[in-house]
């Protein structure tokens, strides 16, 4: 798919016409939040177009779908949907296209919005969204901060994905500033009596993850097979889990993080739709185990090749880049996640959100998590202007991002980013 | 509150004048699902009421939120509004009314539906649901049996209403029958190398829960003050935390529970307003620390006096009351966990739904699940025709009921029933 457009399309964009990632919009003057794709620096706003009728009829009779102010209802719709629409798209957008927007600049200009003029929204009603530990590697590294090396993975760990329930509605769009909490931590964690304090998170963290919205769920009781999963992913995002390591710390035994995460999580804007990614499927962490017949996938390409980034950028303006990885490094595939989160009968929904799990590599600079940066804390990384740091502060600003594919045909992400601001008193 | 009604009531029944609870119904002729309270043996029709124009003009003005197929609206409306509307419904049904109600036998025939015409459906849209472990005795009884006696209670236990995110799109209604969960669970969990299997549940329990609907959130970034907490609740249900331990003990390290909870929670179908159990407050569990000044709220009657009684049908027609405790059986109160939930900034919506934990007694015979009466299945139970039991059965039926009050003035719940079928092959 290195199918040259009529537009403009600059070849870093993470929005080339191999990718078309659908999310939701306004405008100053058009408040009302509508379903758009991205194409290069624009957003194709799907609500007008049609309105317009620009359709062509097959997709015009379920167009209904397009005036909604979340995408669930063309999630809904299928994946054969999603991918004739993607098709459409594609076919208008191409260089060789014969269809009236090539030429009609006045459709054109009611269409093609700059994206520097588009507020982004939640693409989705998130029904209910869960935080998978796939990205072994993360699970290890802080496995071993929290438990030491003996026990840093579970015995659970590879026989399924671990997971826990996450909070929906303190999920935010990219570009949301986010308040530093304040919470429960231990005075001093090495205390033999443990004693806690009401403070400002002093141990503020981000999680890199990558997110999948589903476009199909199932009835209680049918668990979904894992080998039919992928019918039941819309897409992917970024997604930021960020952590109040501090509080995690004091609160999570025994039922797991609560008022640590549920504070915020950042996904970027922008669906990539499963079709988008399936050029892409690469090999990932090798369970060596055998596990049970219903996570049995039998693909040697199930995780996604993409390259994954984290800035770090600070009041002051400097940007570091922190992290630099791929999101091969999971162990368990979005299917099997699939699998297992209904293996007891639980029912899944459009538009619910899963998180993979942190995803950090095996290299130098390559770790998903400042707690893995800095060993929990024992040592300081360096910024690209030599200051060092351990944890968030005020004023800083984390930028995750991520892409597919290759120069003037990238399958990305754009950002996924927030600002920490200061603690309310 | 023992106003005499000129409607039938049996003295016994769960929905007195003093109650009202609010639902949401529909009939074989009238399919909508649509708001009613209950009343005595009749449901009384809101949507049809309010249509008709019978509420007083104060009252008409809002009608709308009584033409939804969910409370969530009525619910937003805050607590003073639920206030009137109950009032208003206490006085047109109180022996001394003038309204034209009382004598109006067509009216009376179009808006009071036997409760056994009634189908009952899911109150609330429910954004996300949160299961807390406040009942100390039960949190005790558990963690002696995960960790021995001396790390029963985890160290946060007195500082902090611990929880965790549980799923919303598997909370249903009483009733709605519950499929046994396959899932993973351990072949000996003695055994020093963990080796798991893939099978039905061995191990299926019920746990006794009080459930709190939301009326009234907040935005992200702004914790709920425990002192202004009470007027968001809306009110209050019985729920049943379905639990599959063996699956649970297995999955639960490190981030909680998962599949061992998400394939079903049952709730009662009609939620008693906050105001209704105003009236009914009454000591809780001591906690013996100064816990932080964000959860201090310097009340002594913060818990609810209801008689709490689980009921154990078997597939042959027998019943067993199983327990029998008291929802005073807490140690935090809906206020602290309101504000615990939202202290780091995470936003609660009108519709969310907390459970309490497991209430548990201390006496014989009032203990809130089947892992404490047995033990962890060291040892069976007696039923009432002498039969021995340990876990939940295939045919099983549960049924949770609570009230407070006395007799001709009850303010109960109804049954919060679920039967268990055969695992799905
Ligand atoms: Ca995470
Ligand atoms: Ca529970
Ligand atoms: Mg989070
Ligand atoms: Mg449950
Ligand atoms: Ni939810």
């Amino acid at each position: 798919m290195a199918v040259k457009s009529w537009l403009s399309i600059a070849p870093d964009s993470d929005f080339s016409l191999a990718n078309l990632p659908f999310g939701i919009i306004s405008t100053s003057i058009n408040r009302s939040p509508r379903p758009a794709v991205a194409i290069g620096n624009y957003a194709f706003d799907l609500a007008t177009f049609s309105m317009e009728g620009s359709f062509d009829r097959e997709l015009s009779v379920n167009a209904i779908v397009f005036q909604q102010t979340t995408l669930n209802a063309f999630a809904a719709m299928g994946r054969p949907f999603h991918r004739k629409v993607r098709q459409y798209l594609q076919s208008i957008l191409a260089e060789d296209t014969s269809h009236i927007f090539k030429s009609d600049k006045s459709l054109q200009e009611r269409i093609l919005i700059p994206l520097s003029d588009v507020e982004n929204h939640l693409p989705m009603d998130i029904g209910d969204y869960t935080d998978f530990f796939a990205g072994r590697n993360h699970a290890f590294n802080a496995g071993v901060l929290f438990r030491g090396p003996q026990n840093a993975l579970q015995p659970n760990y590879h026989h399924l994905p671990v997971a826990y329930h996450g909070r929906s509605s303190s999920i935010v769009v990219s570009g949301t500033k986010i308040n530093r909490p304040r919470g429960q931590a231990l005075v001093d964690p090495k205390a033999e009596v443990k004693f806690p304090e009401f403070r400002p998170c002093k141990v503020l963290d981000f999680e890199l993850e990558l997110g999948m919205f589903l476009c199909q769920g199932n009835q209680m009781g049918s668990p979904i097979d894992v080998k039919a999963a992928q019918d039941h992913i819309f897409g992917y995002v970024l997604l930021n889990d960020w952590s109040a390591r501090d509080i995690q710390a004091w609160e999570y035994v025994p039922l797991g993080p609560f008022t640590a995460k549920n504070f915020a999580t950042t996904i970027s804007p922008w669906v990539v739709l499963a079709d988008a990614m399936e050029p892409f499927g690469a090999a990932g962490i090798v369970n060596d185990i055998e596990v049970q017949s219903y996570l049995r996938e039998n693909k040697s390409d199930w995780a996604l090749d993409i390259m994954l980034e984290v800035d770090l950028t600070l009041s002051d303006g400097t940007t570091s880049t922190i992290t630099k990885t791929n999101a091969r490094n999971l162990m368990w595939s979005f299917p099997q996640m699939i699998a297992h989160h209904t293996i007891t009968g639980c029912p899944l929904r459009p538009g619910d959100l899963f998180g993979s799990g942190t995803i950090s590599g095996t290299e130098q600079g390559s770790l998903g998590s400042l707690l893995e940066m800095t060993q929990g804390g024992k040592q300081s990384f360096k910024l690209a202007d030599g200051k060092e740091r351990k944890y968030l502060q005020d004023g800083d600003s984390v930028s995750l991002r991520g892409r597919a594919g290759k120069t003037g045909a990238y399958v990305g992400f754009g950002k996924c980013t927030g600002t920490i601001l200061p603690a309310h008193s």
